[in-house]
């Protein structure tokens, strides 16, 4: 059997998903609401729709719906680079003489080098239905940024990107890539908004933060006539369109007769994980199968393994609406590690709920021992991972060790969620012996958490 | 019939070429052999076989055997990146309301970022076979060396790499995916080798050329136990390597029964452009098909179009075989465009024949033209191409905007042989019209190519 199974099993055409699938559906405890942060109540619709576009204020709301049908200009979109390949890690599983089956989903095989690019596309799909001029975003490591002006430039929608000055200076390329897609990209925090001036005033010199470029863009969409804000992870609406990962995944195992035992991914804000283990969570929820599921995040920013699960903001303006989740809190500042798409100080409400009720495990991992992990994968696999990616594969190829030596054939599957092309910094630190693991201290994060009760 | 075309063809596992087609077996007209510069007569394998691989020396004689199987090993690694697909261009179509059918095949879904891996497996397999410690290359713009690298890794041998030192400095994310493939990267010139001291000497400050690389590592080759040079394009042995791209293609057009009218690929030492074509010349050099076969090569250093077909250098210091072909002279120095892997002054002898026998047509195109039509692909394609490839597409979309004038439906073929993730900086300069077109003048030229009357 194992020698039938193709180094890449790609779906067919009519084999693509066709709907998106909404986890929460499944799940019998719901994801807290969305507050309003002046009110404490629920977000409504009117509310919601202020800041997103309608049809997304709508999904963001919907927890009842299994599946959403996917837009036919989506799905045409799609197939320009879906579906992505399943692989098979012969060669892996070579290397590390393990009996275990390793499988992953990879998600880099497009110019936004990431998954990000499935919920880049509905979100601007959506933005012009509603017959908008185009929407501001925030952009930390720059993949979603780049996933964003993909979309925007094939849909004809202007596309304004808030970069956190770190990373706008230490990734002009990645600006680049934006900007060869039509994008405008500013480095946050900005003159542009009352909220990155204010910011400005009080840290002059600040490098700037994921939560300040989100109240950023926010201010902007919210200011500007035919705009609206959108948001590459954390929110349901971009997990439901993430999971179109599991359910191509799911198809191509079902179609090789494939049972995986244990389904990783790497986690920051959660719309890879949430994306890829949502059919098969689905699943475990209705009592049709088990599954094991594991949630890998940084040592330096343990939000699932050391936070708090609690209301939070969401950006470091507080424009935003509170969200119940696993929170560092939301002045949380994480270490200046190199996996720059796992930095957010919260987590995706829908997983949080998840992790509170013992359907997922979530692990920590320390960078050098991720870097490590990422080249003994390049190596063999001829893939060079984002260092995101690579604490899924740190872990994937923790388990298929443990099987060598206790003999179980488990099957694995995990998501390899992009790149790391834009990364080589990172990497050159790494060779150089410089990189290293730095991990909060108990103090550091009582410090940030104790902030979180003014909230409730 | 046109809806049922996918976006992209992937062959099957068992539809893969098993075996690389040699184009110059059908060839009636075989491309002058390799020179030995002391005594002007052609080189034997026990003299190729000092510098080369003993099996690849073999290759690189044999004009006969119109197969060679691919090794299980090469096959095996094949499969991990490969079939790479053939695309149909639905959306560039729709952008340029054109009744061509626009297809490519597109090489750069693997680490390397282009098709330069299908060579480097095959040569380090080699190399590995034949009991060797390890090889030395050359790098320019640096996919080469990647490739080699990865291959290298994968196959346990060492690799050293000398990379003009121009592009050393200002690409140093290459060559940390070199070292994260644990290759050991040199800038060249170095004192590494006596003829990169000489050039030291005499042109102190120089950053170096391609031509001057490979004199370096043929030396370091020679002159150390155990290690062989590998070359990544203009040699036949390549292009025979090279053919798998082709051979996928035409596999994937028949699976469908597409019959391209006009096939195009840049053309640098011609390693894509001959592997891309081969199959299909080779049906056309039988008399069973007909095809319009176009090498695209950039203004500022266009061997095809301007240069002279004789005998020359391969390389600055003079140290390799005699190659007879279109050139420009071995001292010919391009103006600093970006396309590094156009920059080569000769193209490869097979294509050379062939152009001189009016099987292809060759046409030159400006820089600032390649990227104007490289980002109109990006935009609606969402591919980042190279600039390299840029050259095909240019030329692809001229021929198809031409049949949107005259109302033919051709169907037309190109190669996109890799992305342009590590070339930011090239798009950098064009978006902010600092992007310059040089053309050489006639003068320059006619100094260049005196040069060459003194071999003959």
């Amino acid at each position: 059997m194992t020698n039938q199974i193709p180094y890449k099993i790609y779906l067919e055409e009519h084999e693509q998903p066709t709907a998106w699938y909404n986890l929460r559906a499944d799940m019998k405890n719901k994801p807290a609401p969305l507050l309003n942060p002046a009110t404490k109540q629920p977000m409504t619709l009117e509310e919601l729709s202020g800041v997103f576009c309608e049809e997304l204020a709508k999904q963001e709301l919907n927890e009842t719906d299994a599946f959403f049908p996917i837009p036919e200009e989506v799905q045409k979109f799609y197939r320009m680079y879906r579906p992505s390949p399943l692989v098979r890690a012969y060669c892996l599983e070579e290397k590390l003489q393990t009996p275990a089956k390793i499988y992953y989903k990879f998600e880099g095989n497009n110019t936004s080098g990431s998954h990000k690019l499935n919920s880049a596309i509905a979100q601007a799909y959506y933005a012009k239905q509603q017959g908008l001029k185009g929407v501001t975003t925030e952009t930390g490591a720059g993949q979603w940024g780049t996933a964003l002006s993909m979309a925007c430039a094939y849909l004809g929608l202007d596309c304004q990107v808030y970069m956190v000055k770190v990373s706008y200076e230490q990734k002009p390329f990645r600006r680049e890539v934006m900007r060869t897609y039509g994008a405008s990209v500013t480095p946050s925090p900005s003159m542009t908004t009352q909220v990155g001036r204010k910011i400005l005033a009080e840290h002059p010199g600040t490098t700037g933060s994921l939560g300040c470029a989100i109240s950023e863009a926010v201010e902007k969409a919210v200011s500007s006539e035919g705009y609206r804000y959108v948001l590459g992870s954390v929110l349901s609406q971009v997990l439901l369109h993430q999971s179109v990962i599991g359910l191509e995944a799911k198809a191509a195992m079902d179609k090789y007769g494939i049972h995986p035992d244990i389904i990783i991914g790497c986690a920051g804000g959660g719309s890879n994980l949430g994306g890829l283990i949502a059919p098969f969570m689905g699943q475990q929820l209705r009592g049709e199968a088990n599954y094991q599921f594991i949630a890998v995040e940084p040592a330096s920013c343990p939000s699932l393994t050391r936070g708090k699960y609690a209301y939070d903001f969401c950006d470091t303006g507080k424009v935003c609406p509170l969200a119940k989740m696993y929170t560092l809190g939301c002045d949380f500042i994480p270490s200046a590690n190199h996996a720059g798409g796992l930095r957010y100080h919260g987590m995706s409400s829908t997983l949080s709920q998840l992790y509170a009720d013992g359907y997922l495990e979530a692990r920590s991992v320390e960078q050098t021992a991720v870097f490590q992990a990422a080249e003994q994968f390049a190596r063999v696999e001829g893939i060079l991972p984002a260092p995101e990616s690579s604490h899924a594969i740190k872990v994937a190829i923790d388990e298929a060790l443990r099987c060598k030596e206790t003999g179980e054939e488990k099957t694995i599957l995990f998501g390899l969620t992009g790149t790391g092309y834009f990364d080589m910094v990172a990497y050159e630190k790494f060779h150089n012996g410089e990189m290293s693991d730095y991990i909060p201290s108990d103090e550091d994060l009582k410090a940030s958490l104790a902030k979180l009760s003014k909230i409730d």
